[in-house]
């Protein structure tokens, strides 16, 4: 198949390329390089520097025997993305090419203005891309649990029926995000899913957790195809920021009182979830929502699988409880559906011992890099 | 009070500026000419010329004796906005700054996003100069009954709160716009309900029906100070179309079966509820929603109705179905609950026969200008 990857140097992006492509796809990557752009800007470098996207492609070529295109450009660029389609005619698209970092939307109106409107513009070049030259392509579209919020009430995948003063209907799920970011995500969903139902689009989007883990069956090959690690307070999850602090001998800093549950995945789940809404598309005209994670738990149970792992491998791990630079419940219900990849076959790989004490060692190879200061959170909510 | 009206060249902004100004408010508007430049560009005059608005307001200050500041610019310009946030300092600020139709946003891409961007930008600008500005100014928005679309539950004002699995919690009310200009209004409301929770910002959103009548106690006074009426298929509403239709001797055009139901109101109770609400603001932190229409009823009725009223002044009206050019329910539950305006004090007038028969005087004396291949529609939903 010809999959367009959209966002082809991040996190996710790298790894899903370099996995389509030695399934026999043909892939082709585009990126802004907004993050790095980002990182340099706010000193939030990568614990492990990754090669440019050209670069990366070469050497992957040169490993595997696999070729992957590359475009660096604006998503957001309508003429740019429309002759990509044009010339390259992409039967599924993946669509990581987001502001990805909460903290960052919520530093002040530049970085809020380029949150929204990178988001925004990217998501609405991709349809009309799609809309006038490549009318039957799958747009598969990450969104994010996060759009969800914490409901008290079960989170359905996507959709709701309310029953309503003796009367019912079906609904998109309600969505209240917990940063400009992630409110960014509910409003492509909100915008994908009018222009599904304008133009009949072939939608999934695809709710997913904090993803962990640098180990693919690619990126094991060589450590220059590893995908980005980031533990800063900008790009970095709680996941890395945990791992970089148990192998820096510093405390694990929970916000708050740490009871917040979200849904986790490892990356190895995030590329096999992809591939498996890739395989089998919606219908034409049908926004199809997917919750992906395989497992959810609160921050305070990570911080303890972490040093449980850590004390495994002789690190002296403990845990400091920090003021919550967010502005998020911290005691809330929590129960998130999450039936519909299973059902299309995912194969979870949970998050053992043995998956932390592999990260704790590979981040432990690059402990002179670690830098303390960029790990305490430098934005807060709640300033204004 | 100070008040800031966005788009205050519009149907409802300058009437709203003339309104506030005479009750001894200190009024400023801002307006980019969007609408008049679309109105251009797309042969989509409106029927009775308006000045610009720096001769509109000096001559109302002739007329009334009460300055309104006027500044030309775009709102979604932040340093513009925001210097005159710092100069002016309002303590309320209505926002109708946005490109009102849904037809024009469903043409293309470039009139897509021109849509899209204005129309966010703006409220995100709003948003951003009040965060920086005027923490504790009042946000007026307008925005539009559309945002709920026909759901087949009602429609409560805003909220709606869904018991779920045993369990319940309170939530936007769902909404699924009709165009993309509806679509643009709902992630509003989206952006002004994350910045609500997180800056604790005071917002009223009134969700509008369609507004008609060009009677207000000022622009009665001179024909130099009325609002604008569009009756072309780009700006037009379903009722100018039809006291156009009526008085140009040409059948009512009803789109599809016509049991397209809506809440309408007069612009004289537009104007009770911008003030209304200006006057009784909800407390920092809350998005008050409110639901701002008097009545409801179907195209098809409207058409009976002003089919009755023509006859009454000796037209030989007569009506006619065509091909919707719209994606819409043509035949749907519709009740939404319209309350909360009703409780802060709203006296309404209503759609009577005599209210018909004095637009249909009004049309009546510009019938001349009257140019019937702006009516039928030339953006049809179903075009890709």
């Amino acid at each position: 198949m010809r999959v367009l990857i959209l966002g082809g140097d991040g996190y996710l992006g790298w790894p899903t390329a370099m996995s389509l492509a030695v399934k026999g796809h043909d892939v082709w990557v585009i990126d802004s390089y907004l993050r790095r752009r980002i990182a340099m800007d706010t000193r939030s470098e990568a614990l492990i520097p990754t090669p440019n996207l050209h670069d990366r492609s070469e050497f992957f070529k040169s490993v595997c025997g696999k070729k992957i295109g590359v475009t660096i450009g604006d998503c957001a660029d309508y003429r740019l993305l429309s002759r990509l389609f044009s010339d390259f005619q992409p039967e599924a698209v993946i669509h990581y090419a987001e502001q990805p970092s909460a903290p960052y939307s919520m530093i002040g109106y530049d970085e809020a203005r380029t949150t929204l409107n990178n988001n925004l513009n990217t998501t609405f070049s991709l349809i009309w891309a799609v809309n006038e030259f490549g009318k039957n392509c799958h747009i598969i579209k990450l969104g994010t649990m996060g759009e969800y919020g914490t409901p008290n009430i079960d989170i359905e995948e996507g959709w709701i029926e309310i029953a309503h003063g003796g009367r019912k209907d079906k609904f998109l799920f309600p969505r209240q995000g917990g940063s400009l970011y992630h409110t960014t995500k509910v409003l492509d969903t909100d915008l994908l899913w009018f222009y599904v139902r304008a133009y009949g689009l072939t939608v999934t989007d695809l709710m997913q957790g904090p993803v962990y883990g640098l180990s693919t069956a690619e990126s094991d090959y060589d450590r220059r195809l590893l995908p980005n690690f980031h533990y800063d307070d900008i790009f970095g999850t709680v996941m890395n920021r945990f791992l970089v602090q148990a192998v820096a001998g510093i405390p694990l800093t929970v916000y708050g009182r740490g009871d917040q549950i979200r849904g986790y995945l490892n990356l190895k789940d995030t590329l096999q979830c992809v591939e498996l809404a890739m395989n089998t598309p919606p219908a034409p005209g049908e926004l199809r929502i997917l919750n992906q994670f395989t497992e959810q738990f609160s921050v305070n149970t990570l911080a303890e699988k972490v040093q449980a792992a850590g004390n495994g491998l002789g690190l002296n791990v403990t845990v400091n409880h920090i003021d919550n630079p967010r502005k998020e419940m911290e005691q809330h219900y929590y129960n998130a559906k999450h039936h519909g990849l299973m059902e299309l076959g995912l194969v979870p790989h949970y998050l053992t011992e043995e998956v932390l004490a592999d990260m704790l060692k590979t981040v432990a190879a690059y402990k002179g890099a670690i830098d303390n200061a960029k790990i305490l959170p430098r934005v807060r909510w709640n300033s204004r």
